[in-house]
This record gives structure tokens, C-alpha cells and sequence, in this order.
């Protein structure tokens, strides 16, 4: 369940307070625990003060060990949302998060926070989608995929809920979002087009990539994890930061289950790809990275190369320790963020694997491998209701 | 200290020798542990037959969290040399190493096991070189070295003991051997030049490349790590693999505190080196691959593609899990040695992070950062002898 007992959100919440008021520099901790106790009492929970919403926001990602970019942790912009409760009001503070966050090219760090769940029923509102921009997975009638494999599941379930896919699909069709409530159906709504960016990908050397018909969208919107957060959990609290070439080139490009472009791009370069000791793959993958970084460069899209990212992380590490606090990490995913990993001083430490909260979580997934939902927000409020009456 | 208590030694002599009898399908398994019972008892350890020692050097490797080549324990070749305990015969006996796994470049796997360590005073005899076959890294009088940088301590040492370095020093003179017993003080021995197998590096595109006159030897034998097996140590005990094309191109050609010839290799491709988002250093470390890769398999010398050894890798993971054993791990070494991690198999996993015996461990070095020496095996094995009187 999403839900821990009440002991524990006290527990949580305490530990949390005095980490808020130790880190600001600010008095009234002991008057500010009695009055959260006090309401935890009554409700089961409490409601967290702007401040306290915005700054334990940023100690949650300052937190999440298999992120690289966290030097950047002071700086979200964090959006309280949490009046917002419909469909259609979350839908227009998606649109709108995806305008402030893009800034024109000028990525910027954002997260919308909405109402927190519900103490033993769980989320009042759920995003389906994985990250807000996303392309689809086409099933083909050969058995193959047109698109993103990633997605097909994503895509059968809006498909299940009536989506109308375009009439002729192609490789980078955006998917729409699926949102649901504890009052309302799971709803499909289109993504802005006008409010997604995206960038598509050349090569400084190679005229003949252009022809591949690559591209990728510049904003990376994840939108299935729980900010965890002094005992409260809030499962619908989209965030983004900006992408790091490798999990465009290297990932999203070069993984055999994503778009699989290796071999492409090898028989452009002419490479002889009958044996692996050429090394043909890693050619592939250096020219998919750096058509990716001169893209999003000249569109005037912020990205971060692997070197300039790990030299941050090393400085996110020496501002942590100066601070007295570990540095949380997952050293598998530190790295597999940046290319050639033991090029990178990020490769030569090791890190703190606790993980504490506040925190990201993966949340619940709504829908399962062929996009059947098996529960909704709304049947689940419903069963609740009716073990309270 | 090097040698644990008495009852540490039964409790894993008794899980060694069921291992042993259990994976060989051997009886006699509880007279076996009553003989060891008493020899402990008498002498404070006990001595491993040939085939314990031989299949039980072959486990240590299969445990070695560390290594990615672990597919091919079951073919390592164990040389028991217990009986040999002078410098002179371990001299001999290393130069004997050095021609069985070479095996005119179809390079043998091979461990030579010299005596065990004494319970109470330690190993009988010591290597000081961390590999049998390293290049000297000479300091310079303006402050840099010439060489291998990793190698300035072991170089300063080897001086220290009265070494004379070649007249006109290089960036590949092989360094001599330095071995100690508890009867003998450390003492040079010059590596026997006719048995160090070297390839000369060129690259199949890029007739300039040979102009950077690099070279690595074939062979890479580690002489440093302690052989634990069964409650017994046994701290000479040199082994070899073969060569990963990645630890040569990446880590001994590219760190920046080794050969460091990334930027002598981008200025031979004509790369921008003025920005880190044209990945020149990526480009330059796929160059330098190719060529590790290229040379060596022209001189018919063995040695592996990241790519192929990933799979190996993944077989061996299969092979465990069928035998019911957990496959032991440490990510961080396992996808350091195949270059652009997220390409293979290998990074998309976890391993089981506990670390058993038998084993290979790091042993104690001989000589501090200045190539000084605290205490000979000699003194210290004088030492234990007036501790006893």
C-alpha cells in the first residue's frame, strides 16, 4: 500500500521538521512537531506549509541517489498545485508546467506538486504516462514496432480507453496523457503540440544522418514517481530537468529494445559490422551522441555532455561532504548516465547506498503489460468509502 | 594481521572441504574434516592436497567479484609449487609462469602456488611488483614521469635495493622483479627479456597512429592479491587471464594518471579539443581500442572485445544461477572493463555484493609511496622467532 501507518508519518514527519528547521536556520520546531501531532491525531495526516512543501521538494531530489544532476537541487522551481484536484485542472497545470519548464530552450527545473494522497486509500489523482512527452509504440500487423518499444503498453492502454491514433502512424507520434481521480474515469487528453519542443538530429561531420529522420523532444517530464515527504506521500508531482546527451544517444537511440539505431547509423558511417572487435558499435554510438549535443546545441536546446555532468556530480559531492551530509548514490545508474563510463571521475568513488527521505519513488504503475487497468482511482476510492460506512 | 585465529581456520577448512567433496561428488568427506581437525590442532593449520588446492584456486577465481572473465575457471591451470621457497626457485618458477601462459600468444590461463603463509608470522615469501610484467615509471628531473605513472613507487623501490635503470630510460622498460622470503632479504632479479611477448600498437585506418610508438605486453599477471582457500593463505600466488581489449585502450593508454594519450591521439585524428560536447575523448578512447584490439589479433595474441566478453559473461551468470549458486558481483569492476557500459548485457543487471571464501584478496604491499620498505619478511619473521623463545 501507499499508505504507512500513522506511527510512522509522525515518525517521518519529525525527523523531516527538524531537518527543515536545521538546514533554514529556523526557530519553532517544537511548537510546529505538537501542532502536526496534534492534526495527525485528528486526520492521520497533515498538511504541509508552502515552505515546507518547497524546500523538502528540493531535499528529495538533493536525495535521489541515481541521479547525476543533482548540483542543481536548490535551484527547482517547485509549483504548489495542491488545490487542484480535477482532470481538467491538473491537465492545464501539465500544459502549463511544460511552458515554464522549457523557457524557450532554456531548460529549467521544475516540479508541480498536487493534492497529497489520501491516508489509507491512496493517490487522489494519477498520471498514467511515465513522463508527459512520450512517443508511441505502434504494435505492426508483422509483429514489429513503429516507434518507441518503451511505449507500446502505454499506447495499447489509450487505445483500450478510445484513443484515436492518427491515421498514419509514424516513428515520434506523441502520445496523449491519461489522467484519473478518486471522482473521475481515467481521461484522455491531447498533449499541447505548440507547447513541445523538439530538435531534430544532425550530424556536424555527416550530411547523410539528417536522413535517418531522427529527433527527440527536449524536455524530460517524469510523471510516475512519489515524492515521499515527511510521512506524506504525493504520487502526482511531475518534475523535470534537462537531459544529458547519453540517455538520448546512447539510450533512448542505441538500446536494441528502444529505437535500435546502431546498425543504421554503422551503415552510414560504412563501418564493417561482421565482427564486434571493429568496435563498430561504440562508433555508432559516439556519432548518435554527438549528433545529439550539436542539435540540441544549435537549436539553442540546454544539454549536458557527459564530461561537464560529471565534473557537477564531483562538485555536488564536495558541497555534500563540506555540508556534513552523505552522499546518497546508486553508482550503476551514476554511470550508466555518462557514455564511456571510466572516462569520468564519477566512475572512481563509491557512494552512500542508504536511501533516506524525503525521496522519489517509482509509483504504482496504472496499467499492466497489454495496458489493462485493473483498478481505478475512482473504484478504489469507492471500495474504501464503503469499508468506512 | 595476515593470519586469522585457529578457529576461523576449521570453521573454513570444515565449509571448504564440503564445498570441495560436495562440487566434485567425492566421499569421504567427515574423515577428511577429522584429519584436518587434528593437524590444526598440532600445527595451527593444515595442509590442502594437490586437487583441493588445484579445484580450490579454480572456486577463488569463480568468486571473484571483480572479474569479468569468470567463464573460464574451470580451465585455469594450477601450479602447485608449494615446495618451492628461495628466491632463486620462485625466480625460476615465474620465468616458467611466464612461458606456460604464454603459450605463443594463445595465452593460457595459469596460477603458480607457492608455500602458504606461516600461521602467526605471515607469507613466506613476497612479490613486490603488483603484475610480473610492468613498465617503469621514472621520475624526470623537471617534476613529470616517463612511463607509467602507477609504477613510480615500485620503480623508486626497485632503485632503493640498488637497481641501475637503463642508461637512456624509455616509456616501456620492464622493471625487475623483487622477491623476499623470511630467509632472504628482498632481491632484484632482472624478468627474463625473451619471455615478455609485447605488440606494438597500429590502427587499421590511421597509418600515423604507429607514429606514437605505443606498445603493451601480451600478458597480464597479477602478483599481488592472496589466495584464500579453506582457512589458508597463501600470499605468493601469482595467476594470470588474458588481456580485455578495455583495460589496455581505456584505462593504461587513456587515465590521465597512466599513459594518458588522449589528446596526442585527438590531435592525430585532427579533433576539436577545445570543447568537451564534440566528445573527442570518447573518439579518441574508441581509437585507441580499435588499435589495442587490431594489433594484438594480428600478432595472433589473445585477447577480448568488451562485446564478446559481456556475453561470455552472461553465460557464466546462467551457468551459476543453473547450479544454484548466487553470481557474486561488484558492478562497478564488472562494467569498468567494458567501455561504453550501457552497450552490454553486463550492465543490466545486479549481482549478489557478498563477498566468500575461497577468494582472492588484496595483500599487504611491501614497499610505501616512496618505494620504502617498513619491515622485511626476514624481520618479521625474526621477530615472531623471539617472540617464541
Amino acid at each position: 500500500m501507499a499508505t504507512p501507518p500513522v506511527g510512522d508519518v509522525l515518525a517521518e514527519a519529525t525527523e523531516f521538521l527538524h531537518l527543515f528547521h536545521d538546514e533554514r536556520r529556523l526557530p519553532g520546531v517544537a511548537a510546529r512537531i505538537a501542532q502536526v501531532r496534534e492534526e495527525v491525531a485528528l486526520t492521520g495526516t497533515y498538511r504541509h506549509t508552502r515552505e515546507e512543501l518547497g524546500y523538502g521538494a528540493k531535499v528529495a531530489w538533493r536525495q535521489s541517489a541515481r541521479c547525476v544532476g543533482r548540483v542543481r537541487w536548490a535551484g527547482l522551481r517547485v509549483r504548489d498545485r495542491r488545490d487542484v484536484t480535477t482532470v481538467a485542472g491538473i491537465a492545464r497545470e501539465l500544459a502549463q508546467h511544460l511552458a515554464v519548464a522549457d523557457n524557450s530552450g532554456r531548460i529549467q527545473s521544475v516540479m508541480t506538486v498536487f493534492a497529497p494522497d489520501r491516508p489509507r486509500v491512496g493517490p487522489r489523482a494519477r498520471i498514467w504516462n511515465d513522463q508527459l512527452i512520450r512517443y508511441c509504440g505502434h504494435r505492426t500487423s508483422g509483429g514489429s514496432v513503429l516507434g518507441d518499444p518503451a511505449q507500446v503498453a502505454m499506447t495499447d492502454a489509450a487505445l483500450r480507453l478510445g484513443w484515436s491514433p492518427p491515421p498514419v502512424p509514424g516513428r515520434f507520434d506523441l502520445l496523449p496523457w491519461v489522467i484519473e481521480t478518486v471522482y473521475e474515469d481515467p481521461t484522455l487528453i491531447q498533449v499541447p503540440r505548440d507547447l513541445v519542443r523538439e530538435v531534430a538530429l544532425a550530424h556536424p561531420a555527416y550530411p547523410w544522418f539528417e536522413e535517418l529522420r531522427l529527433r527527440w523532444h527536449a524536455l524530460p517530464v517524469i510523471s510516475n514517481m512519489r515524492l515521499r515527504l515527511g510521512g506524506v506521500d504525493y504520487s502526482c508531482a511531475p518534475f523535470n530537468g534537462h537531459y544529458l546527451g547519453d540517455e538520448i544517444g546512447t539510450r533512448n537511440m542505441g538500446d536494441r529494445d528502444r529505437y535500435d539505431q546502431l546498425l543504421p547509423v554503422a551503415r552510414g558511417l560504412g563501418l564493417d559490422t561482421s565482427r564486434e572487435d571493429t568496435l563498430w558499435r561504440e562508433h555508432a554510438v559516439l556519432v548518435l551522441n554527438q549528433a545529439v549535443l550539436h542539435s540540441f546545441r544549435l537549436a539553442g536546446v540546454r544539454v549536458s555532455d557527459p564530461h561537464t555532468e560529471s565534473e557537477l556530480f564531483m562538485k555536488f559531492c564536495a558541497q555534500e561532504e563540506r555540508a556534513g551530509r552523505p552522499v546518497h548514490g546508486d553508482w550503476s545508474w551514476l554511470n550508466g548516465s555518462v557514455g564511456w563510463a571510466a572516462l569520468h571521475p564519477v566512475h572512481h568513488r563509491y557512494y552512500d547506498t542508504r536511501v533516506p527521505n524525503p525521496n522519489l519513488w517509482q509509483a504504482d504503475r496504472a496499467y499492466g503489460p497489454a495496458g489493462v487497468v485493473e483498478l481505478t482511482l475512482l473504484e478504489r476510492h469507492d471500495a474504501a468509502r464503503r469499508r468506512e460506512d
